[in-house]
C-alpha cells in the first residue's frame, strides 16, 4: 500500500536511508530534478538514481505531470522532474481566525485540492473548531476521492504565541484560549499527527517554501496588517523560542507609558503600527465603513490622505524594524501583510525611517553586506498555506 | 612531524574522516572522554576507539595529565579524559582595546601559557598593532619553548562590528578604524590564519566554551559595563549578521528625540544604561575618580548611593532586554559585564524591569518554559579568551 510506504519512509527509523531522505525532501520542496535531491539531501547521484529506482517501482514517485504545478518549477532546469506521487499521502491546514476557520488540503506532491472559509461565531471553543473542521474534512476528502487514511497531518495556525508543545499562551485574539493545549485537542478529534504554530510563523513557512523567501537559510518576516507579527529563520531553521514568543516584533514596547496593549504591556509597536486607526479615520472621513482592501484600494489609486496614513504608520513601523534589525542584521527582511499590497506607498517610507533609525545605515555598507527587503507574494491566504507547509515540513526534516 | 598531522586533520580535506571529527571535537571542546567525542560526532563508539588508536600512535592526542585542567572536567564522568597534544598546536588570542592590546597564548590542549596587556597610545594603527603583537608573540614564544611553526591561528576581537570577511564597521571606538580589513593586516604581519569578530561576541564565544553557557545551543549574552552589548547563539551557531551587525543590543533607539549617539543615532540603550555616568555622580559626589571597579566594590559593600544608581540604570537596561526578548525569547540570558559582578544588586533591578517590560511574563509561564538568567563566569577576561576560542572552535566546525 503506498500510503503506509509513505507514513514508513516519512517516520523516524528511515529518516537516514536514502529512500527516507530522499521522500523528506520531495515532501519539504514539492517536485525536484534528481540533481536537486542530489544536492539537498547530500547524497551522490548514483545512489539517488538508484533509490529512485525503488520508489518509482513501489508507487512512491513518479514524474511530475506535464501542465500541473510542477511544470513551472521544471522551467530552465535540466532533467525530469519528479514527484511524490500526489496519491500517497494528503495533509490539512487550517487558520483559527477570529470568526472563521481558514482550511486547506493538499497532496504530497504539493498541489491544493481544496479551500474553504467557514464563519465561526466568535469566542468558539477549540473543540468546537476541532469538530467542525472534522466534518468539513470527512465531506470535502469523500467529495475528492480520497482516502482519509492518506491524511498525514493537520497544521494549525492560532493567532498567538503557542508553546513548542502546542500550548496556546495569554494575548491570543481568542482570549479564552489561553492555556488550551491545541494540539492535544485536535490530535483527540483526529487521530493523526497535528502541529501548532502561531500565525506569523506559519506566514514565514509558507513564504518559505513558495512565495518570497524560497530556499533563503535568514530571513526575517515583517508583517503589518490589522496587527504587527513576525517570524525569524535562521540557520534554515524557524527559530521558535522556549515558550513560542520569538518574533513578537508588535509587542516589542516603544514608549513604557504610552497606551495600555492587549498583552498587558504599554506603548507596544503594534499600537501604533497597524491598521486599525487609519480605517477608523478612513470610515469617518468618507462617512463609510473601510475594510482592509478599501484602504489598500484607495492609497494605490493614489489618494494623499490614504497615502499620508499609510506613510505615518509606516514611519513608527521603521523604528520596530531598526530595532529588530539592531539585534538579528538579517540578510533579508520579507515584507508581508496588507500593506506590502501598496507596494512603496508603504514600502518607501518604511525604508526612509528603518535608515534613520538602524544601527547599520544601508549607505554605508556594500552591497554584499547590505539587508535586502522584498515583498511576501503569498499575501492573502500566506497563514493557511503555511500551516499545511508546516506537515509537509516537519516529513521533510529529520527533527 | 605532529605539528603538520594536526594541521591536515583541521584542514577541510579531513572534517569529514573521523579523525578529523574527533580532533576538531577535541580542538572545540577540550578534553572529553571516548563517549563524549562519540556523542558530539555522531559516530559510532567503536569509530572512535578504533581512530584513537591511530591518533595515539601519532601522537596527535593523549590522556589528558592528571593535575591538568582536564582533570577536574572528569570528575564524576566514566572513563578516560583524551585531550589533543598540547605540543601538537597554539592558539593567540587578542583584544583591541582603546589604548592597549590584551593576548592569550593557548595550545589545543585548552591550556592557558601566557597572558599580557601591552599599553598603547588611543588612536593607534592597525599595523602598529600588528608589529608590536608579533614582538611580543615571537619573545613569549621563545620564552616558553613554543615554536612558531605550531602557531595555528590568531582571533582578533575589535570593539565594533565587524564584517564576516574582517572589515571593521563604522562607529568603532577607535573610529579611524573604520573601513580597515583587520584579517588582511594581521593576515599580512603573520602569514596564519586571522579570524576577527567584535568583543560581546567574543565574551559569547568564551562564556559558551568555558564559562556561563558551556553547550548550551540557544542563548543570549546581555553585556553592561561602560557601554552595552550583546550576542546571539541561535540552533549552535553564533549570529553574526550579514554585515556582522547582530547582537548590537547597545544601539536599540529607546527615544527618537534622545542624546545623540556615536553611532549617529538618537535615544540609544547604550547611552541610558551605561556606567560612564553612574561613575562621574560617583567621583562628583565622593571627590575621587571612580574606576568600574570601585563602583562595583562601593555598591557590594551596601552603599545606598551606588545600588540606587545601578537600579536605575538596569531599569532602563530592562526595557532593552525585554525588547531582545520579544524578538528572541531565548531558553538562556546570561548577563556578562562589569555590572554582573555586583550579583543581586543589578539583577533583581533587572529582572524586575525586564518582567515589567516583557512579551511573555516570566509569571504565567510553566518552569520549562522560563527564560533562564545567568551571570557569566569570565567577567574579567573574557573577551581576549573569547579571541583564542575562536580559533579554537573554527577548526573544531565544518564551516
Amino acid at each position: 500500500m503506498t500510503e503506509q510506504n509513505l507514513r514508513a519512509l516519512l517516520g523516524p527509523k528511515t529518516s537516514d536511508t536514502a529512500a527516507g531522505r530522499i521522500v523528506r525532501a520531495l515532501s519539504e520542496r514539492g517536485p525536484l530534478t534528481a540533481a536537486d535531491i542530489a544536492r539537498m539531501t547530500g547524497l551522490a547521484r548514483s545512489t539517488v538514481s538508484t533509490a529512485l529506482v525503488d520508489l518509482r517501482l513501489s508507487g512512491l514517485v513518479r514524474d511530475a505531470d506535464v501542465g500541473d504545478d510542477a511544470e513551472s518549477k521544471a522551467v530552465g532546469r535540466p532533467g525530469t522532474v519528479i514527484t511524490l506521487n500526489p496519491e500517497a499521502g494528503t495533509c490539512v491546514g487550517v487558520h483559527l481566525a477570529l470568526d472563521e476557520i481558514r482550511a486547506v488540503i493538499a497532496d504530497v506532491s504539493h498541489s491544493f485540492i481544496a479551500e474553504q472559509n467557514i464563519a465561526l461565531p466568535k469566542d468558539y471553543s477549540p473543540t468546537v473548531a476541532a469538530n467542525i473542521l472534522k466534518g468539513w474534512i470527512e465531506t470535502t476528502y469523500a467529495e475528492n476521492g480520497l482516502r482519509l487514511s492518506g491524511l498525514l497531518g493537520i497544521g494549525v495556525s492560532v493567532s498567538a504565541p503557542v508553546s513548542p508543545d502546542g500550548t496556546v499562551n495569554r494575548s491570543s485574539i481568542v482570549p479564552t484560549w489561553a492555556g488550551v493545549n491545541v494540539s492535544e485537542v485536535f490530535g483527540k478529534a483526529f487521530n493523526t499527527l497535528v502541529l501548532v504554530d502561531n500565525e506569523s510563523n506559519c506566514s514565514a513557512i509558507a513564504e518559505w517554501m513558495w512565495g518570497g523567501a524560497v530556499g533563503e537559510p535568514d530571513f526575517v518576516l515583517f508583517k503589518v496588517d490589522l496587527g504587527v507579527g513576525g517570524a525569524v529563520v535562521s540557520n534554515g531553521k524557524l527559530m521558535r523560542g522556549v515558550a513560542g514568543g520569538s518574533g513578537e516584533f508588535g509587542h516589542i514596547s516603544l514608549d513604557p507609558d504610552g497606551e495600555l496593549c492587549r498583552c498587558g504591556n504599554r506603548g507596544c509597536l503594534e499600537l501604533m503600527a497597524n491598521l486599525q486607526r487609519p480605517l477608523r479615520i478612513l470610515s469617518a472621513a468618507h462617512g463609510r465603513e473601510f475594510t482592509v482592501e478599501d484602504a489598500v484600494d484607495l492609497a494605490n489609486s493614489g489618494d494623499a490622505g490614504a497615502m499620508r496614513l499609510i506613510a505615518d504608520l509606516a514611519d513608527v513601523a521603521g523604528r520596530g524594524l531598526a530595532i529588530v534589525c539592531s539585534i538579528l542584521n538579517p540578510p533579508l527582511v520579507l515584507v508581508s501583510g496588507a500593506l506590502a499590497r501598496t507596494g512603496n506607498v508603504f514600502l518607501e517610507p518604511l525604508l526612509s525611517s528603518y535608515e534613520r533609525h538602524a544601527h547599520l545605515k544601508t549607505r554605508d555598507l556594500p552591497p554584499e553586506r547590505k539587508t535586502r527587503f522584498v515583498f511576501g507574494t503569498l499575501l492573502k491566504n500566506d497563514v493557511v498555506l503555511g500551516a499545511v507547509g508546516m506537515v509537509l515540513r516537519h516529513h521533510g526534516r529529520a527533527g
